[in-house]
């Protein structure tokens, strides 16, 4: 079955946002034996939106859209779907009532243009939004090809790729193979390092796999099809025991999650409560571990001490070796993770002080610098990294260290 | 000048890699006045690039392909371009002996594929590429118009466009028009509440206007295009007055940045200390001020105070106070900003409780609930919010809440 995808929006052909969603569903449907020959972007025009609409339909048997279903004049997907195809768009009112409730409990007046979002077509299906205000759909042709009309925002669009498209398209999908993935996450080696190790299984046919640069870390999706579930499955874990005794504990999760997702989980499980003593990163550990739903049970609180003051105040760091040796040094690392353990009583805290840039480098300190420490039990190790990039890129790398430390030591020492 | 770009790459269409080329060369072409209609991507297939090519010269007098100019196989983007064209591609010594330098310097034989990288178009001009070992070029077709092939390595496209396809552009390009273009971002208000206050002015051809939705925020770009830069630049002054009296000072900037480096400025300028105590954003309030590069001269530190026992001990919550209001109170917020501008000495303290969910919630505190409490001189306000969304959606809106509260104290109050 071959598809195409068109992404709408003036905002996408003026650069101001670089077009993720297309990129996910590209990587998406081969998953499930979809093809993919074309993409393209057009802006909020209806005159090209429908020619590349009619287009694509001579070339494929599904179509994607992607964006323009909002509430401003400027949102014309659905209407020249509709025109294209000859058909008629009707009032969801489901929708509307959704749209009311919104309105109703953030207590702002619903305008009449929010309305729009709630046509859909009148031969078709509604795609649920939970994410958003305005619904998904697909417009069913009267050949037998689809043209399906997602949101631009990306929160919304993955969660309808992911709990209406997925369904749909296996529902429509005439084969009778079963595909599953599953996605492994790798922390502290690179892409190019991760491809390497694997050496040949990267050939591989069935199962495929590859390995996908994350957000800081390395994703690994691998990917089979069988004639049914348990032997997809199959391929699967045996292609997973060959990769886990090449990559060993690097492997942090066999279920795309987090890091501070896993961290959170091991935690809980062993009833481990855990607490941040923050410098360069700033806040963005205690951000990263709350992000994830439950956190509260392990995570007991974060001190940002981002001046000297703070450390000293906070945290107990004495001001002769802030003078003697710096607040980025092995030594205030230390004294700042047994301050924020005694402190907050947790069995494991950790601390990071380190130079984020752009300035406040020196020769002997330089930006990227960083020094960690980590307290539990009656023990400290400390650890100091050289990080590459910029101001964010630091940040990044040390919160994601800081927490796939606490993620060993809760392994090995609990 | 209208011109249309063609990503070739398999790897794009496979969702391996984002095409940010693409949305780079989006957001530069309208500076200097050309239009983009159409973008799209194909893959390392030769009969359906060549199609692409066809259909683009069709409709724009510049066609840009990026990528595909390397020494493998399937790198076929320069002769798919010559055969449409019917022209020669020619060797360029310069190229060979560059690339024989390379090879020698790196002390790795040269394979013979690599000579590809060489061809350039027998019609046109050979474009230097420093930063890698493939030219780009620019094909003159027979009816004035321009086919200009690009490398895909990010780094080696963004060197060319900026060195050596620009100046041609200006080279070629007949028009006179200068064309500006200014950012300004709008928090407190929707997208479909900011079109609606704007009404027509979003109608205006000359400047135009247009809202996007940012991160929990609404940008609004007007662009202009006059005989001179001064003009131009009037143009857009005169209809930023008239927006500035609509929206007032719920525009945050009038020059795209962030609402947490607005806030760092201000501070900066007034010599202003600030300080957060963080429950529900779990450190996101503090992350999001040391995301800028600077902020340490005007951010003392955050507490991250997620257990009651931390309100207590880091902050001097009343115990009676949890006992008798509960942690997600007005009471207990007021406590926290005081507590926070006793421990930091801070000019501002805030203070931020709430339940993020997805648990926790009850129907008198539901998910969403979120008070606020911001101290400074001798005064104390509290505020409350009703939020909607998931986890994360509730975490955003309250630290741009938090931020932007800050932002109305330094201004009405310093």
């Amino acid at each position: 079955m071959k598809a195409e995808i068109i992404s709408v929006g003036t905002e996408l052909l003026l650069g101001q946002i670089v077009d993720t969603n297309a990129a996910y569903l590209s990587a998406r449907l081969p998953e499930i034996g979809v093809s993919l020959y074309h993409r393209s972007t057009v802006g909020d025009n209806r005159d090209r939106l429908k020619e590349a609409i009619n287009k694509a339909l001579l070339r494929s048997q599904i179509v994607f859209t992607i964006g323009g279903i909002g509430p401003t004049p400027d949102d014309i997907t659905k209407e020249s779907v509709a025109e294209v195809l000859g058909q008629e768009l009707v009032v969801h009112q489901e929708t509307v009532k959704k749209l009311r409730d919104f309105f109703t409990k953030i207590s702002v007046p619903m305008t009449d243009n929010n309305l729009k979002q709630a046509l859909v077509p009148a031969k078709g299906r509604v795609l649920e939004n939970p994410m958003g205000t305005a619904p998904g759909s697909v417009f069913f042709t009267n050949d037998n090809k689809y043209v399906i009309v997602m949101p631009g925002p990306p929160k919304e669009f993955i969660f309808m790729y992911e709990n209406a498209i997925l369904p749909f398209l296996k529902e429509i999908y005439p084969e009778k193979l079963v595909f599953e993935s599953r996605v492994l996450r790798i922390f502290g080696m690179g892409e190019s390092t991760v491809a390497h190790e694997l050496g040949s299984l990267l050939d591989g046919e069935n199962p495929t796999v590859a390995p996908y640069v994350g957000d800081g870390d390395v994703t690994l999706r691998i990917c089979a099809r069988a004639e049914n579930k348990i032997n997809a499955v199959e391929k699967i874990d045996n292609l997973q025991e060959k990769i886990k005794r090449i990559l060993g504990n690097a492997i942090y999760s066999f279920e795309n999650k987090s890091l501070a997702q896993t961290v959170v989980d091991i935690c809980r499980i062993k009833n481990i409560k855990i607490a941040f003593a923050e410098s360069c990163t700033g806040g963005l550990v205690s951000k990263k571990i709350t992000d994830v739903a439950g956190s509260s049970e392990i995570f007991i609180g974060g001190a940002v001490t981002y001046s000297n003051e703070m450390k000293v105040k906070m945290l107990g760091v004495s001001e002769k070796k802030l003078v003697d040796f710096g607040a980025v040094s092995k030594e205030v690392a230390i004294e700042m993770a047994v301050g924020m353990k005694i402190l907050t009583n947790s069995h494991i805290s950790l601390s990071i002080t380190g130079i984020a840039g752009p300035d406040g480098g020196t020769e002997k300190k330089p930006i990227g610098l960083v020094y960690m420490a980590v307290a539990y039990k009656d023990k400290i190790k400390d650890f100091k990294f050289t990080f590459n990039g910029d101001r964010d890129g630091i940040r990044l790398r040390a919160s994601l260290n800081a927490i796939d430390i606490v993620r060993k030591v809760v392994l090995e020492e609990f």
